[in-house]
């Protein structure tokens, strides 16, 4: 392999450390600290005033430095979706890591296996079938890590997404029982998580489908205990749907993640009066590059952030709109008919329309203390697991 | 920084060449090489029998090694689109670089020159205002590399994108003299880039734009050489609009890029007669993780694949759509009514929507000699300009 630059790029940008924004290059992608700290602060005495375990989902900042700040504010540890994010945070000191998703790969299981054999972090994985479960058990013995102590193992239940998950009470009561049958594993519960809900518009739809939700969670808790099986703990809820996953008496841990930095696809939403408000904390810095009478163009594209849930928001300057550019450049148009582009160098600040993908486009965040018009770099964060698909 | 896991998985792809490609890890970027060399070996051709340079473009691949496979087949240098991006693949061999995009930023000028100042490759560069070339000449300076010889600048003009560009032939006359006053500088002709025309389905649309960007081309020619100015080459052309480029007698350059893998948007447009037949030549290696009885879910989602031009489609195994399952899964339903959808574990090949951005997501590529499903992993390719950004 020859010289990929990163390590000039992330040089280059702890140059900016104690700098004025402007210093920023662009594109690059930057936290507004202070309000993140709010958001932060928000989530976790929501959660402490309703006596509920805090998971954030690292998923969405892949960043051990985030994942410690969110524990030292009251969070049991974090969620991960992928072996590969797990090792990492695991290697920088994130000690208490749920993997919310399945793993059927003997070759994952094992380095898995081996990272539980350290013994330096606690490791909970979900499963929704017996294969993945006896895979688990195999990767275990093969590690010698099953000599370690018991590793936790949620049985995924599909609560509506159609997506992962046992389809029956009875389905998860098999699991669980394989899984209370090795004294390996220990059955921790049910991982209980509706994706699509948390993009409903209205709180009165997100309110119906999570009530059909509750109702199915409710009742494969009656047949698990109905059959003698406890069920320590569910868990789930994201930043769209939380509040009822809250309320319920049901749900007794929370795997919000995008609540830290919100991004465009969020703020659609109808706000839930009893959740905390959150702020846009995450932006793509960038600056125009070309310019014509009737329109601007930015350096940030496909490249810089993730469409999956639509373009950009325009923070700064006011009075923009976004159009896609492609790849590598933003279309900028005046809303208002006798207005200007932005003139040709100056800063344009996006907000994102989805947070998860757009971070694992970049290699660090840039954090700045004091707003995004007049801040100063306070620190360089890095994105550890960014790339760490597998 | 922490350990990202970077270096542990760029050592566990090579651990994969000489094996099977089943050992590849999931998900993993794929070539395969037989296939790509026949699109490359086509478009040489084609470009050879028109009597053209080809200049591909490298904001595609962002590897140093394909785009020196590139130029040992007749290509007269690469295309990029990012400043770091040039300086990356300048670090790795390559030695003849255009910058087919407009940079107005001082920071990045100023690293610009210093490659320039250091002798080593050939560098081009586009410019559609007078800020910009005049920036470039203030760092060209700063950086002592107009010592070294002057650099190409070519004028960008809007041919009907309505992206970058100037928008009159007065316009691009007053930045060719501008250019020609400054002896650090060379006015090397126009950048004719028509982005949008690529992706227009029918051949009928694409000729019909093409010709309208053709009279515009042919009017900036007669005005640049009514006062004087002659203009050295006209350089643009896609894998969608090429053919016409090639056979309009104006351009002299093509800057494809896509026609090394091809992809789902691509094969979606109706063929050119005239064109060479290209290949699906890069894929998504994938498995199965979960399985209902109606569906089964992959372990590649946003953060695997771009969705800018559409979800993947599934290569193999064959009968199954893929929809939209998140950033980090896909589900896939049997097309027929009463077909099933794969075991747990199966590998699934995808064919990204979108080439660039979906390499952009990926450490490296993984190339396979002898087919998907039977080959061998050859060898391991760098993406070196992965993330570069700025």
């Amino acid at each position: 392999m020859g010289s990929t630059g990163l390590n000039q790029r992330l040089v280059r940008a702890q140059s900016w450390v104690s700098q004025s924004v402007d210093k920023i290059d662009t594109p690059a992608l930057v936290i507004d600290l202070d309000a993140m700290e709010r958001n932060l602060a928000g989530m976790a005495a929501f959660a402490q005033a309703q006596g509920l375990r805090l998971r954030p989902h690292a998923k969405t900042h892949k960043s051990a430095e985030l994942a410690l700040l969110q524990m030292a504010q009251g969070a049991v540890g974090v969620c991960v979706q992928k072996v590969d994010e797990a090792l990492v945070l695991s290697r920088n000191g994130v000690n208490d890591i749920f993997i919310t998703n399945e793993v059927i790969d003997p070759v994952k299981l094992a380095r898995l296996a081996h990272a539980v054999q350290l013994g330096d972090t606690r490791f909970a994985i979900a499963a929704d079938s017996a294969l993945g479960i006896e895979r688990l058990i195999d990767a275990l013995k093969a590690a010698r890590a099953n000599e370690v102590g018991a590793i936790d193992v949620f049985v995924e239940m599909d609560i509506g997404h159609g997506r992962c998950g046992v389809e029956s009470p009875e389905q998860a009561l098999r699991l669980a029982q394989l899984i209370q049958q090795n004294p390996t594993l220990r059955f921790a519960g049910l991982q209980a998580y509706h994706g699509a809900a948390q993009h409903l518009r209205s709180t009165a739809e997100r309110d119906a489908t999570m009530a059909t939700s509750a109702a199915r969670v409710q009742e494969a808790v009656n047949t698990l205990q109905g059959a003698g099986v406890t069920v320590p703990l569910i868990t789930g809820a994201g930043t769209g749907s939380f509040v009822r996953e809250a309320g319920g008496g049901l749900w007794g841990e929370l795997q919000v993640g995008s609540y830290l930095f919100m991004d465009a696809d969020y703020a659609a939403n109808e706000t839930d009066p009893d959740a905390p408000r959150f702020e846009h904390a995450l932006f793509v810095k960038s600056q125009v590059m070309s310019r014509s009478t009737h329109h601007a163009v930015c350096d940030a594209g496909h490249k810089s952030h993730a469409i999956d849930s639509g373009l950009p928001r325009v923070a700064h300057p006011p009075g923009q709109r976004f159009s896609n550019g492609g790849d590598e450049h933003g279309v900028l148009h005046p809303i208002e008919a006798n207005a200007s582009p932005p003139p040709l160098g100056n800063a344009v600040w996006l907000i994102p329309g989805h947070c998860d993908p757009t971070v694992n486009l970049h290699e660090a965040y840039v954090g700045v203390r004091g707003g995004l018009l007049q801040g100063t770099v306070e620190r360089i964060i890095a994105i550890d697991a960014r790339g760490a698909l597998a």
